[in-house]
């Protein structure tokens, strides 16, 4: 078990709360050349304090008080000594990965995660609880879920330094509130952040669940935080976000990657904002399902309510498997909407001149096999960067867990990633 | 006159010429914290070393090290002292905006500008001069011009530290060459970089002309650098910029912004994408154009040849003047295609999540009044945002020189603003 830890000290190294509310505000420096000795640490195996200053440009004198630090906060250890070129023994440090943990929820209007995650990024406890009701019941729910994770887990309930929520937008980072939530039901201006920290006495940061996925990716996805990528989240509805050089961007209120009103079809359906085809209703699941009840895949018989989640959702599934069972009608229609998430990605790709598409979020494993022999082939035939540079179109490194991971990832992310510091000055 | 400096003392500060190659790389902490420094003093009049220390959260020694490199190499200089709240005098600092200057290119198909720029964003000398012919007769041309522009000015040559080239794309910017842009004649695969810099003996950088545009917007536009804003760039192209705290993001290969094939009109024109009413194809001068000979502006008096752009650009004109002086059908030509634009500014708007969306470029001035009209109505009625935050729509604040500008300010950039220096290292 971890060693308790000076709460206060933790805090005050980069004022976690006080970030937290600014969104991108940043830690000062004296903070951040913390995270780049703290990251450097976490990021290679069996560095010495020297390696640290040769890699970071940072003096010997200022690592090895940074280093005395994070030695007494218990984030890292000594593992030993190696003889270093000089002859002299050089003494390695490492990373105490369960020193501290973050929480983090995934609130999907189908399947609710909570995962508790240690500052390696892994994954120590998991749990899906089923939350329902309006917001007031469904705070108290995570709330529970939470504490009773914690303790089922084992893990100090001190080491925990708080709690990563992803949800649906729109919401708003500035005032830390989930707005109105189509998918969500109960949901409507609520100060998510101030609810949930209050029931669990622990910071709480408020991301979009795309962004929370991005995050996710970029942090233990399988060497993608290395790279720039975009990320496609399908779910009860469609987002996406973009990771560049492990940065995760957010925008002015939080809502990045608002999608829905690129067409990607101009022959089809109509949609309230004046276009027709817009991808958010030719792709979605709902999408789906009225394109197999078009065609006759259900014989008429049953009526679906299309207000109705968790019947859209079922019949969604229900069509995904048809096709995997090789029924012609559905397996045509996924490849359809393969093309509609194709032509989507084409325009994203040109937009932000990336070439790395990455594919997540629940409803994708169902989606992955028809989806993958679409997407590459728009984006070789349909781009204007065809000609520039080739493409490379993957699933999730991480999984199911992306979003819920991804929220308790933002939450060590602050703690831990040197962030961009530019210390700009206001002009007055 | 500025005096003269030691160019390897300056270039060794952060390696100009190295970190352009890189494209995205950083300079390392010792010239990270020395670009803090110095945007301090170029941000804020009368700073003194004590002053710096406590915003930038550097040392006292540090500071005071860093502001005597900048004092030996004439970037800054002492302006004096005032009387601390201590009592104790404090010296103030400000920048030397004559002591380096870089020239900035910006290569259109229809007017060519280059600027020669102060280090503090001020243009000091200007000219347009007609470059045509193949690559090989324009890059003598320029280099030619920029060798007057600097005699004419009386700028001490050696106080030019480098040159930004700003272009229509595809570009290659891992290459630093410019592939086949569809708007320049005799440009294919021209490694620009080397043979203008080995004409000119100066380091110069490759910038698409939306990104250069959007680095002139966020460095000297009218307080837009501390905001997040979109950046629309309206020429014989269309394409669009991001610029976020400062930062302007240039994509994989430099040619982000691509926006050509967001589709704004489901009835419109077919284009080779497979889609109809795409924005290049539905708002581009050429449109303007073959919209107005089909509503029958021009009696079909003239045959107009699409593949020549002066004629185009003549004719656009054209249009433009008429609508100003009141005829209908050019008018509503004009606010027809501003609504397209304005499509694209919800679906870019939606994307990013950025409420300020600025607009420029070389034709920017003849559209901006019909434009103006219809881009806000259609964000505050369009988005999915509009219940979450207002909009800003606004002229840019640099005008016609924007991307010249820009080039010269993304070479200023690479030294004077601390930029995102996550020291992050790829797992082995
Ligand atoms: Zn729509
Ligand atoms: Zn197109």
């Amino acid at each position: 078990m971890p060693r308790p830890y000076r709460a206060e000290s933790w805090f005050h190294m980069c004022d976690v709360r006080s970030s937290f509310r600014k969104g991108t505000n940043m830690p000062a420096v004296a903070g951040y050349n913390s995270s780049v000795v703290l990251e450097a640490v976490r990021k290679r195996e069996g560095l010495s304090r020297s390696d640290i200053a040769k890699h970071t440009g940072l003096t010997a004198q200022t690592v090895s008080n940074i280093v005395r630090k994070l030695l007494d906060d218990g984030l890292i250890e000594e593992t030993g000594t190696q003889a270093g070129r000089s002859g002299k023994p050089r003494t390695l440090l490492q990373l105490r990965a369960d020193s501290r943990f973050a929480l983090g929820v995934h609130l999907d209007p189908i399947v609710t995660t909570i995962v508790l995650v240690n500052i390696a990024g892994e994954v120590v406890a998991r749990s899906h609880p089923a939350i329902t009701g309006d917001a007031g019941a469904a705070i108290r729910d995570i709330a529970d879920s939470c504490e009773r994770l914690i303790a089922s887990s084992g893990v100090d309930r001190s080491a925990v330094i708080g709690l990563g929520l992803a949800m649906p937008g729109p919401l708003d980072v500035r005032t830390d509130t989930v707005l109105n939530p189509p998918n969500l039901n109960g949901w409507h201006e609520v100060p998510v952040v101030e609810r949930l920290s209050e029931a669990l006495d622990m910071p709480v940061i408020l991301e979009k669940d795309v962004t929370a996925a991005c995050y996710g990716e970029s942090w233990v996805g399988g060497g993608a935080a290395d790279r720039d990528f975009l990320f496609f989240y399908l779910g009860f509805g469609l987002s996406f976000g973009v990771s560049r050089h492990g940065d995760v961007y957010r925008g002015h209120t939080g809502n990045e990657g608002e999608i829905g009103h690129i067409v990607v079809d101009v022959d089809g359906r109509e949609c309230w904002c004046g276009q027709r085809g817009c991808v958010s209703i030719s792709c979605d699941p709902t999408a789906i399902v009225l394109k197999a009840v078009q065609r006759g895949v259900y014989d008429g018989a049953e009526e679906i309510d299309l207000t109705d989640m968790f019947a859209i959702n079922g019949r969604f599934n229900d069509v995904c498997s048809k096709a995997r069972q090789g029924d012609k009608t559905c397996d045509a229609i996924l490849h359809e909407t393969g093309r509609g998430i194709g032509r989507a990605a084409v325009i994203l790709s040109d937009l932000f001149d990336i070439d790395h598409i990455v594919l997540g979020g629940p409803n994708w494993k169902q989606l992955e096999h028809a989806y993958l022999e679409e997407i590459e082939p728009m984006l070789r035939t349909k781009t204007v960067m065809r000609h520039v540079h080739d493409f490379k179109v993957t699933s999730t490194a991480v999984g199911d867990d992306v979003a819920a991971l991804g929220a308790a990832v933002s939450v060590l992310d602050r703690k831990l990633s040197p962030k961009a510091a530019p210390l700009r000055f206001v002009r007055e």
